[in-house]
C-alpha cells in the first residue's frame, strides 16, 4: 500500500485531490491532504475511503517531517518558497517529490544526491510550466526525428475568462494568485528574433504586443513573458533564431494595465501610508504631478497621452475617479493596487475561467518551410473547479499515478521534457478533454 | 597621544587624509591609513611625520580588528556595505566611529549600546549626506527660533564639471563612483508638494524636472532624488507641506540619460552575454524591436518619439551608431553601459569638477512670506584634488579633529543635524572656501 501526501489544499488543488482520492479505493492507496485550514482539506476530500485530512502549519519542521516520513510520495502545493525545505526533507527521509513549480537553483543543487539515493523528483509538471513543456517537446522531438530544423518557436499562454463570464470592461478576473498578476513582467524580459537577442524593460513590456488568434474566439494579444532565452537549452534548441514565450490577454487589457505600470503603481518595494478614509482618486493623484488647476482626470490624460476611451473606461470602472474608499491604505504600492483589484476582479461562483495555450512553429523541411500551430483551449466548470485547477492539477496527479503504478522507471531530478514522461501524461490528459488541436500548412 | 585609523584610501579621501595628516605633528597624533593598495595609502600620506600606511584587506576580520584595536577613532571610507562590520568592531573594541555614509538600519540597531558604552558614532558627515544637513539645519533652527513656519523646502545637489571642463555634449564626466551614477534613481522616488505625497517611478523620473538657476552659471535642472519624505522627520519638519530633494544636472543631460532608461539599459539585475567583438550598435539594437528594413537609428527614433537633435548628438558622441567595439560583452545590462561610459566620461588629469548645492526655503513670518536661497559652489583643483573629495572629506576630517580636541562632548549615534556639530564644522569649512551664499527676499 502506497501513501501519498499533498501539502496544501488551496486554490488549484481541486482536480489534483479528486483525481488521486478516486484512485485510493481501487488501487489500495492512502491519500493525506495537509493544510493550515483543516476544514478546507476535509472539504476537498469529502471523507472518501482511504483519505485523511490533517492540520499542518508547514513551517513547523517537526510536524511536517513527521507527515512526510509516513508517505511514499510528497506533492508540494505550498508557495514556491517552501519547496526547497520540503524537497530536502524528502531527500533525507527517502521520499519521492512532485511539484508544479519552477525547478529552482536550490532544487538543482540537490540533483546528484537525488540520483544517488534512487529517488524521483519531478518539478514543472503543471500548466505553465508543465503542459507547455510537454506539448512543445512532442512537436520538437518529432521534427528532430524527421531531420527537420525548427527556425521559430513562439508560445503563448493565458489564464483568462470563458467568453460568457467576460462581464467587465477588462474582460479579466483573478483566476489564480492575484499577487502574481499584479507583478507580472516586473524586471527585463528577453527573447530572440531572427538571431537578434531582444531585451524589453518592464515599462515598455505592455507595448511589445503581438496579435494572437484562436479560431472561434475574439482577438487576443500576447506580451513577452520574462526570460524566453533560457528555454533554448531546456528544449534542446540552442541555435534557434527565433524563440519567444508570451502571456495572453484579451485585446485592450495590456494597454489599460500599462497605465498602472506607467504611473508606477505596481512597485512592490516602496511603502505608502495614506490616511484612513483616503480614496482611490487620492491614490491615483499620488502618481500624478502637482497642479493647482487641473483635475486628476485631466492630469492623467496629460501624463498618459495615448489614453484612449476604452482604456479610460477600464480605469473608471474600477472607481478611480470616484470618492470610493481604498480597501487598504498602508502597504507597498503594488499591495494597495492589488487590494483594489481583488474587489472588482473577484471570480463569482458561477464564473467560468478559460486556459488558452498556443504554440507557433516554423520548421525547415526538405520540401520547404512548414508551419505548425498547436492550440489548447480548456474551460472551467465554475469558480472552484476552474480550468486553472484542472490544467495545473491533472498533470501532477497523472504523473504521481503513473509513478505509483510503476510506469515511470527513471530516477533523479526531472522536468517533463522527456518522452517517458510526456507521452503517457499527454495521453491521459486527452481523456480529460485537455487536448491540443494541431494545424499544419506550408 | 591619539591614534586615528582611516580605512580606505580611494577616491574622495585626498582632503580627508591631508587635513588629518597635517594635524599629527602639531597635535601629537598618529594617523594610520589602511588600504588594499598599500602604494595608494603611501602616496596619500607622503611620509609625513606621525603617519603610517598599512596594507589591509578589510574583509579579513583578524587583521581589521587588530588595526582597529590600536586606534582611538576609526573613519570608514570603505564601501557602505562594510560599515556595519567596522561599526560592530568599534563597538566591541570601544572605539569611536566616523563615516560619510547613510546611517543604515543595522547602524541604528547599535544605538543603545553605543550610548551605553559612552562612545561617539557619527555618520552622514560628508557632502550629501553631510553638508546638506548642516547648512539646511542652520536655516531651519534659526527660523524655528524666530517662531516662523517653513512651508516649503527644496534642496538640490549635483557633482558636476567646472564650466571650463565641460568639453563633451553631455557636459558630464564621472567625478565619483560610476556605478552610483548609472543606477541613480532606480526604484520609486517620493516627495510632498502642497500637502500631496507624490510617487515617481524610475522610468518617469527624468521627465519630472525643475529648472534651477545659479547666478553666474548657465542653466541647471533637477530631478527628485529617491525618498524626500524621510527627511521630514530627520529635519524636524514633520508637517511641512512641500519637501523635495533633487539631483542637479546640466540642462539636456536628463533628457538624453532618459533614452538609456527608456530602452532598459540601466537594469542591473539582468545578465547579457554578447559575442566577443560585438559593437555598441549591436548592444543598442538589443533594446529595439526587430525590423527587417529599418536601421538602428530609425528604430531608435521610432522607439523614442521625443528624441531631438541635442539628445541624438549625445548618444552619437558615445559611439552608439558606429561599429565601435564594446569594452565589455558579459555582465548585467547596467555594467555593460557603465563600461562604455567609463571610457568617454573619464575625468582627465587637468579637468576640474564642481559641486553645486542649492536650498530653497519658503517661510511664513509675522510679516508675510519670506524666501531664502542658500547656495554653495565649490570647484576642484584637478582630477585628484576634486571638489567631491574636498566636500566629502573635509567635514569628516573637521569632525574628527574637533572630537579629538575635546570640543564635542556628546556620546551616542548621531548625524550632524544638531548645532553642537554643525556650527563648528560649518565655521571651519568656511575657512576652506566651502561657504553658502544666502539670499533673502519677500
Amino acid at each position: 500500500m502506497s501513501t501519498i501526501l499533498i501539502l496544501g489544499a488551496g486554490k488549484s488543488t481541486s482536480f489534483l485531490i479528486d483525481y488521486l482520492a478516486d484512485t485510493c479505493a481501487k488501487k489500495d492507496r492512502h491519500l493525506i491532504v495537509a493544510d493550515l485550514d483543516l476544514e478546507a482539506a476535509k472539504a476537498r476530500l469529502q471523507s472518501r475511503p482511504g483519505t485523511t485530512a490533517e492540520f499542518l502549519d508547514s513551517i513547523h519542521d517537526a510536524k511536517r517531517r513527521e507527515l512526510i516520513s509516513v508517505a511514499d510520495v510528497v506533492i508540494s502545493m505550498l508557495p514556491a518558497s517552501m519547496h526547497p525545505l520540503v524537497a530536502s526533507d524528502c531527500l533525507s527521509l527517502g521520499k519521492h517529490f512532485f511539484s508544479a513549480s519552477y525547478e529552482s537553483s536550490e532544487m538543482k543543487a540537490l540533483a546528484p544526491e537525488i540520483e544517488q539515493r534512487g529517488l524521483f523528483f519531478l518539478n514543472e509538471c503543471g500548466l505553465d510550466p508543465g503542459i507547455d513543456h510537454m506539448s512543445a517537446m512532442r512537436i520538437i522531438h518529432s521534427a528532430k526525428a524527421r531531420g527537420e530544423e525548427i527556425v521559430s518557436f513562439k508560445s503563448y499562454c493565458g489564464g483568462l475568462l470563458a467568453p460568457d463570464s467576460e462581464d467587465n470592461p477588462w474582460n479579466y478576473k483573478f483566476t489564480w494568485n492575484p499577487r502574481n498578476v499584479v507583478l507580472a513582467g516586473v524586471g527585463t524580459s528577453c527573447y530572440i528574433e531572427k538571431g537578434d537577442m531582444k531585451y524589453v524593460p518592464y515599462h515598455r513590456l505592455f507595448h511589445r504586443l503581438e496579435p494572437v488568434s484562436i479560431s472561434g474566439f475574439a482577438a487576443f494579444e500576447g506580451y513577452p513573458n520574462r526570460d524566453s532565452l533560457s528555454y533554448r537549452a531546456k528544449y534542446g534548441l540552442e541555435d534557434i533564431p527565433t524563440m519567444l514565450r508570451g502571456t495572453l490577454r484579451r485585446v485592450g487589457y495590456c494597454r489599460a494595465w500599462d497605465v498602472f505600470v506607467q504611473l508606477g503603481m505596481t512597485d512592490d518595494s516602496t511603502q505608502m501610508e495614506l490616511a484612513q478614509g483616503a480614496t482611490l482618486k487620492q491614490f491615483l493623484n499620488a502618481f500624478l504631478p502637482y497642479h493647482d488647476q487641473l483635475s486628476v482626470e485631466e492630469k492623467l490624460a496629460e501624463a498618459i497621452p495615448e489614453l484612449d476611451f476604452p482604456t479610460f473606461e477600464k480605469i473608471q470602472w474600477l472607481g478611480f475617479f470616484e470618492d470610493r474608499k481604498l480597501p487598504k491604505t498602508h502597504g507597498t504600492l503594488a499591495q494597495i493596487l492589488q487590494a483594489i483589484l481583488e474587489i472588482d476582479w473577484e471570480l463569482q461562483p458561477e464564473d467560468r475561467d478559460m486556459i488558452v495555450m498556443k504554440h507557433l512553429f516554423e520548421i525547415l523541411t526538405a520540401e520547404g518551410t512548414k508551419n505548425i500551430t498547436s492550440t489548447l483551449v480548456c474551460l472551467g466548470d465554475d469558480a472552484v473547479r476552474t480550468a486553472m485547477a484542472k490544467t495545473v492539477g491533472l498533470p501532477l496527479a497523472i504523473a504521481v499515478d503513473l509513478f505509483l503504478d510503476g510506469k515511470i522507471s527513471i530516477t533523479g531530478l526531472h522536468i517533463p521534457t522527456i518522452p517517458e514522461l510526456y507521452v503517457p501524461i499527454l495521453l491521459e490528459l486527452e481523456r480529460w478533454g485537455i487536448r491540443f488541436e494541431e494545424q499544419v500548412w506550408s
